[in-house]
């Protein structure tokens, strides 16, 4: 069998893939993969195909779904049958590879990218390249991290259930390394755990990690070698696997943010791994607001986000404005209908996925960012002394005749510290913020907006909302007031707590 | 329309409470907005309500069902037709204004207060005080806030699923602010993000926000500008929204608890909003134990606990004695029956609610608290340092010579400090503890009790709880030993870890 | 009636055992206590036994099935009748005890033990001292803890729905201590916390606790008194109930971790309670990697993982390599199945239980940790200075003239600290680290593996896992390199993150 290379760059768009020899193997001369029903039969499955195909648990699966080819070509040691095994339909556990457009709708990536891939023998082939990268977290923040293919984080992998990868890892880093396919059911040699799965490999290698995709679910991958200092130095990916056919509503933007966390002193230009609690660069696929890129999506389409989280140490809770919205996925798989719960807000824990849905049914521009208070802030705020209330009276007046330009700073809090442009030290980013439509917006870090049109050209930023007459919270007149019954300047009151 | 003002202090107690004009809507020249089975139809859902009155999922009500009309009288842009727009009926999209004991039962909220109303032309009218408010925690410590109308957090706020609100908001702090509305489903302008939603509030100024409540569940409102500093300072409050017609099991005692932590160094009297991780004042409605009021149930009612955690950083595991209880609700509204997880402890993330349920079967005084141990400790136990096994000797007399009365203490922890009456420093709380029925109960912070009694005169604290007799864990008597085949001075002994 | 004492070290083989007195209550003299359909009748769980015998949520239950016999052999306040409490048979409210085997599969507590017991009058009888306790966390890391029966954690307590148990707890330490019996259903005055539900158990006291099982589930029992610095020093352990009859699917392996965090500073022989957030000895049944034993299994058994969490602050991510999962259980009881959640890796919150099932269908060396990452670290990992990226240069060799056998460290990550043998202070553990299979293992802490493997004589460690040829990441030979087209050297490239 020759071999058939289709160009990764090229690929992915086209709809007129000619089938590959694995397409073959369903026709006149071999028992059919798919029964009258359009489902698969369990022989079918096993023998020809080997993948689970239901979007359904995982756990059902007994083990032969689980099987692995040891290699290409060569009979599995659990094939059914020395019989099957001498067929040539059995030589491969897989389907052939999954086609952007033609089987899956691909995913979008916010600040980010995708790992390109090419096909050969209808293995899809990938190369992941460990190396140190220069990243920028936001206008005005660089900093030398370690990474995949020139980013942080690594690119997005993107495949379908079914797929066989073979994926080349070559570190150019100068520590030794591995990487741990997150939530990939695979053979325990290809699961990249340093030391108890394989060998670690050394600075100048390449290892070549390869496995047949049994599962669809939104997945991750990183380095699972002195994972503080390489997962906190920022070696981690996202990997989606797409259902080999749909499952649950159809979803028209599917989106994939990686959250993390960093230690970036003001003025260093490394990120401290070793840091523990005090993290001080919030992000979103590597970028902090307001270098996070919007996520734009038509009125009234059906939303997914994939959120994936390989912080260090925090358990981001994400919310979502303006939109309640169900968790169908975990990085244990597909939710089902009936355990899936209502949220507003989605805690993603450490080392784990969570997929969300909802319809964007309501125009607007809608906030989405952890809602601990100080992962939506930048460097320096929660570091700043306490000067809430101080009344600096004649003080600055004092200072300045020593420190020209002094001015006693944060009695009211951090917004005018962004707002009014406080003098920073060179490579870092305010505490906060970024002007908005209305108003200078008092947010930083793990922050991003969500923006619902009516109407779209296409899916490039299309600006800020333009709220209808009337629906924008706007000062009361005093028509209002007076008609309301409202006196401003009266003492405010409450009623009890419980009632009589 | 002449306006029609209900005074709120004297309207939730009537139960006689005169029809409104809208309550007339569905006479004898409109279509019934309710049909024979007593169900709204679709149609008449869209035309003359536009309310989701179920308690069912909300992620299945399409776009109509979120429909807000821009201002009160005036033509949506999303009416079905222009025909539909001219007649009356379609003029406002909600509902008469929903009724205490009427429509609903109120909530009770311990320690806490609630939002005056009045009703105006058929809305609910609220208005929200932003303001510093001088605040004690527990007894013997007080600082000065950021909250609401005098009281830290801010009033619940309580109305009705297809109520229209108009809540303006007067900002009385130094610094500009907003509010959100979170966990709510409202036009984007009314949103609250400072910027990004609206002009930030300046101090002074009155702002308006006006939205027609299309769901039933368990939210809250906090500061949307600066969060870092303004939510850490208290600034926060819970919005109950009741369903119009009852969901679930009838519930009995519905409880309103709002989780905060706040950084307040001992000797000073405000709090640290800048504080990300060494928080030592922790709190539920803003209040520490001994300073929490139990909550006081009937043996045999049905509780309903509705927790939000607005805290800055953690989420709080709040564990309950005695029972075990279903998660019926989150931010995102009420969990299908199907997906309810059964729970003794639930993990109420930042930024969310989550309400339990269960059936107070058995009598007694029965803890509730945070579970992580340093939260259940006043101000200064976590700093202190390790005299765990320290043997002073001699010391304290040497250093008496020196300091007198000076007395090496945490040898054995710290009980002994909040129960022997250590000299603390003024305007603050021992690290745990008061007087309780049988010891000293060394515990402070987040943590209050729960008290189920089987008959009660009203819902006053009923003082400690009276065990029956042989229902008390008590000393063993030589007897018992005897029997038993216990000695208390023999080596204790352990088996394998592993069945032989 | 006489004494009749089961030894506990004896008992739990044994098959023969033989019926006691209550076994006889079901004889012909009574009303049976099973109907025809082999289930329970109401009215004989009401009179005869009083436990809930099934597996579904203990929500529904009534007040009777909570009934608690203030004394052994006594007539309770709330039997049906006063003719009821009159017959023999109504004079206990429970079961006869559970035998190992018999009625249940025992657990499995790698590193640990359990908790002894006989039978007196068909009460299990057991005997908790609490004390304090020399602890090894990993060879190398001694320190002086506080725990139970010379454990550290206390010994699993294993017992059976229905059973009676009498729990003697003797105190030999030098504070004041109570137990708390974490999740179980009974009577407030045997709830354990200090002042509150009881006296608190004084130095050399001895305490009786008492009651019925009424519930099937995975507990915890720890003290609840001066919890932060008894629940620091390690007074925890696991409580395990087995159904009376089975629910859900057969389990084949059932093992118990429980889930721990300690501040030991490197050179000090005891845990500090009162830190509260830079914890650095992480374990799993009180042992940080290399020191946890693994878990073994035998391919295609079903294998539950019972999983507590009393650390005193953190809510720890436990990832199951290898492996998707479903919750099964948590501190509330069994999860309906229509709510089990499927997950890899799964949140087990402070103060919560969290029960996974799963069936083991690939055999394989599984890492099973906590994926914070600092949490897979042992002592000195996290505190360490950030040197990535420097350039000793000829900086050591000048400092050896004044440091012989000095070195930069650390420039590259912490991996070789602990591969290298780094010289260490006595009594503390590499920053990570052991010997694996294939490499050094770069983690510590938190990190145990559970070994599958196709065959087992015993469920004695069988040793690394043997990897089958082609299902190993290994290095990329030259031929597969040319063949797939991969250029080791070539820049490497990525696509961009969103669709063309």
């Amino acid at each position: 069998m020759s071999t058939r290379t289709t160009d990764a760059e090229g690929a992915p768009g086209r709809e007129d893939d000619a089938p590959g020899p694995l397409e073959r193997r369903g026709g006149p001369g071999n028992a059919p993969a798919i029964d009258a029903e359009g489902t698969l039969t369990r022989r079918s499955m096993l023998v020809t195909a080997g993948a689970t195909l239901t979007g359904g648990t995982l756990l059902l699966s007994g083990s032969a779904a689980r099987a692995q080819s040891p290699v290409p070509g060569a009979c599995g040691p659990r094939e059914s049958s020395a019989a099957d095994c001498g067929q040539q339909y059995a030589r491969q556990d897989w389907l052939r590879p999954g086609m952007p457009r033609r089987d899956y709708r691909p995913v979008v990536v916010p600040n980010g990218s995708k790992l390109p891939w090419k096909v050969v023998n209808n293995v899809k082939v990938f190369h992941l390249v460990a190396e140190e990268v220069g990243h920028e977290f936001a206008p005005g923040l660089k900093a030398s991290c370690w990474g995949y293919n020139g980013r942080v984080h690594g690119p997005t992998i993107e495949a379908v259930e079914g797929d066989r990868v073979r994926i080349y890892v070559t570190n150019r880093l100068p520590a030794a390394t591995t990487v741990h396919w997150h939530g990939l059911l695979l053979p325990s040699g290809m699961d990249g755990v340093g030391g108890l799965s394989q060998k670690s490999i050394a600075p100048g290698e390449t290892f070549r990690y390869e496995f047949t995709l049994r599962q669809a679910s939104t997945n991750m991958y990183h380095s699972h070698h002195d994972e503080m200092t390489q997962i906190g130095l920022g070696m981690t990916g996202m990997f989606i696997i797409h259902p080999r056919r749909p499952v649950g509503p159809r979803v028209d933007r599917d989106f994939v943010i990686l959250l993390h966390e960093w230690r970036i002193d003001v003025g260093t230009e490394r990120p401290n791994p070793n840091e523990m609690t005090d993290f001080n660069v919030l992000t979103m696929n590597a970028k902090a607001f307001p270098g996070t890129e919007p996520l734009v999506v038509r009125q009234g389409e059906r939303v997914r986000i994939r959120l994936g989280n390989l912080s260090p140490q925090n358990h981001h809770p994400i919310h979502l404005h303006g939109f309640h919205f169900r968790i169908t996925e975990t990085d244990g798989g597909r939710v089902p209908e009936s355990a899936q719960q209502p949220e507003g807000t989605v805690l993603v824990p450490v080392g784990s996925t969570r997929v969300i849905e909802f319809v964007a049914d309501v125009p607007g521009d809608w906030a989405l960012h952890c809602h601990m208070t100080h992962h939506m802030m930048n460097q320096m705020g929660h570091e700043f002394p306490n000067m809430i209330g101080v009344k600096p009276g004649g003080l600055d007046a004092k200072v300045r005749t020593l420190l020209p330009g002094y001015m006693t700073m944060g009695q009211t809090g951090m917004a005018e510290m962004g707002e009014m442009g406080m003098p920073i030290p060179p490579n870092s980013i305010p505490m906060l913020g970024a002007q908005g439509k209305h108003d200078y917006i008092t947010a930083g870090g793990m922050f991003t907006v969500l923006k619902v049109r009516e109407r779209l050209e296409s899916y490039a930023d299309p600006g800020w909302y333009d709220n209808p007459p009337g629906t924008l919270a706007v000062a009361a007149t005093s028509d209002e007031l007076r008609r309301d019954g409202i006196d401003v300047n009266a003492p405010a009151v409450v009623d009890p707590g419980a009632p009589a």
